[in-house]
């Protein structure tokens, strides 16, 4: 057997602990699968008294990890500190630049800086593997990079964000409202004290700007990430989601258009027959839509220390069996720098609601508004009656341009009988 | 760029016909993914004048398979000829003997032969991949072997045969009898004239032996692999199994136990409730348990020449970017002998249909044989009353050991009110 992997871990926070516990554990089936030992030569954390769930006694600390990063007795420096910018890119390009291998679980770095990195690490030869950044446990970027790589791509979507799919779910099973679903995250720890990178889009959009580089062979363009997070979602449109056949789901979704490359995170409907629309709670689910493979779906855990712990260790048996592939599944150098196909230029159909004075009239006005930008109405729905009160009015669109449809929303928010502004929510042909 | 990767295929049916169009319209790609160019240097088949859908222009024609193997001019043989043993079986041993690379589709080789196979490809130092063999275009095998080594392995199960689940979907759906819907199934071409390896469970334990292996490390053992088919499923059945809260799926579950590894194939209930109840008509899917990942769910299209040819070409980059993996994970030589857990050590959950004579004391004979063997009831359900004529009984029991179930249904079918052969399906907890 080959002489061991020397592996240095930056972080010890709840993923470094599991990812340590992981490496202990499960040693000897390791040791089998990567052809030789994994052996953690180096730590680095912030404190190194606070008591830990994992043995650190045969590891040297480090306090500083970029000095962890540098040190020349380490193959594999495991990046776990998170963050776009700091210490961890520091760390990282320090570790590159010296030829060391690189495993990071971080979105927000990769999402920021990826195609940067992937091409010192190439220029190095050197590994850099983030398949703890997407989707925790699910191997979603090992399977688009080699078990799909046959397929030209046609789209890629997913659930990338736990919280938010706890949340939508929830609120579908409880019929309660958003803001008191997301305190009840919080208190369970789904949610974070500040939810904001959760459910606005923000930790989806990341994940999603390096699953398009992957399927695609586009430079990183996090940039180019049209984002909507699910503050905006009411339980009453949730209802009318189930009504018509649909649910809510919180989606990443990249592929080519006749513009260049769409990247969108947005609330979707998408409709309940489909395999995602029963993806339910904390899990996560990647559909990738290959011309051969056709529709592959991924679905699983998507955060939580052991489950992302499984990927970061997956890429390091890679590295010990010598079998890792480019980080984008092409040569870096090759990576095309693609536009941004703008939101405008969309194409889908739409779900609205709106609250209207319910009077003679209003529907034919509605209606007119659509027709006036060639927006086709698919359906009507009017349930509740109240003459001369507010009632809501739900209507979805047949396939449209979304400059289209914001020019008919526009015009439609105007009207002096719809009292509040109009609500859309796309719907995802699947 | 490297020098291109010489490919030989030998068979030309749909799956080598779909496999040379991939690798023609997807040149481009492939190229860039496997880090130089595939070129499919020679073919061989049967019939030299059938009319195929791909262009062979470029490669040398062999009428002989095994001579077709033994070229010197190849780096890879890609075996699509099927069959257990015969030509397929000849020309793999003869490619590996001569130090070229192996891609097949063939699950019944691989379930027959397949560590003896890996042995002789290990000693030559070549790879034998084949995950085409396994659920089609669904990369399960990359994703034990590669993406979930790092977990210890708890349970592997899924849907493998997608004829047996588009009958089982289409019974559900349409109430129909199982030879009703066997016979659509065959002239949609879902099902052969023949259709006994898909409905006997046959397929499915081929796939699931190869796939024991690699999650655990053991020997391909086919002979260990329980079957048992769909073919006693009836719209009865599929309707209590409603009623409950189940739907049946046949599934393949491996899964290590105090007296060995169990590996069986039969009809399910399972929750519908739980993501695989959703995996409906042809599709496929496997669900992973792993110590650290937590469950894993993929799903997609078990077969068709594009999303087989999808999987053959995924090995084939593998090989170019020579990042390719000993075939069932660890090395072929540590490939473990352990025993076939017997079913009579099963344990689980049972569901039992009973015709009985609607009259009093039938119920407490059949609750008094499951008391004497000590098989705990769970539910039991007598909808139709018909005092004095024939009705069915349904009943569910807690988890008990397989041998006791069986003693207990030899008990009742034994009772002289009982005026059939008792009906048991299992319920897999999941």
């Amino acid at each position: 057997m080959k002489s061991p992997l020397k592996i240095a871990i930056a972080g010890l926070g709840v993923v470094g602990t599991g990812t340590l516990q992981l490496l202990q554990r499960n040693a000897e089936v390791l040791a089998g699968r990567g052809g030789r030992r994994l052996a953690v030569e180096a730590v680095a954390a912030r404190d190194r008294r606070k008591p830990r769930d994992a043995d650190l006694s045969s590891a040297r600390w480090f306090d500083d990890a970029v000095a962890l990063a540098k040190d020349p007795g380490v193959d594999v420096v495991v990046e776990l500190i998170g963050g776009a910018d700091g210490v961890a890119l520091e760390l990282v390009k320090a570790a590159l630049e010296r030829g060391k291998h690189v495993v990071t679980a971080n979105k927000a770095l990769m999402a920021h800086h990826g195609t940067e990195l992937a091409r010192l690490a190439e220029r190095k030869k050197v590994a850099l593997a983030f398949e703890a950044a997407v989707a925790g446990g699910i191997p979603i970027v090992k399977t688009l990079r080699e078990g799909l790589a046959a397929n030209h791509i046609q789209r890629v979507y997913g659930i990338l964000n736990g919280t938010s799919n706890f949340i939508l779910t929830t609120m579908r099973e409880t019929g309660r409202d958003f803001a008191d679903v997301l305190a009840e995250a919080q208190k369970l720890g789904y949610a974070e004290a500040d939810p904001s990178f959760d459910i606005d889009g923000v930790d989806a959009a990341h994940k999603l700007a390096i699953l398009t580089s992957v399927a695609f062979g586009t430079e990183v363009n996090f940039k180019g990430v049209y984002i909507e997070g699910i503050r905006h979602v009411s339980a009453l449109d949730i209802e009318y989601a189930g009504e018509l056949g649909y649910r809510i789901k919180l989606l990443g979704v990249a592929r080519p258009t006749a513009y260049g490359i769409e990247q969108r995170v947005h609330p979707c409907m998408v409709a309940r027959t489909t395999p995602i629309a029963h993806v339910e709670g904390v899990f996560n689910a990647i559909m990738v839509e290959g011309d051969f493979s056709g529709r592959i779906m991924l679905e699983g855990r998507g955060a939580g220390a052991h489950p992302t712990a499984s990927a970061v260790v997956a890429d390091l048996l890679d590295i010990a069996a010598e079998r890792w592939s480019p980080s984008f599944a092409i040569a870096a150098s090759q990576l095309t720098a693609r536009p941004a196909s703008p939101m405008e230029r969309h194409q889908g159909a739409y779900y609205i609601r709106l609250m209207v004075l319910d009077r003679p009239g209003v529907i034919a006005d509605v209606a007119a508004a659509l027709r006036d930008e060639q927006v086709s109405m698919e359906a009507m729905l009017q349930r509740a009656r109240a003459p001369g009160e507010t009632v809501p009015v739900v209507l979805t669109t047949h396939d449209t341009e979304e400059a289209a449809m914001q020019r008919a929303l526009r015009r439609i928010g105007a009207l002096t009988t719809v009292t509040e502004p109009p609500r859309m929510i796309r719907i995802e042909n699947l």
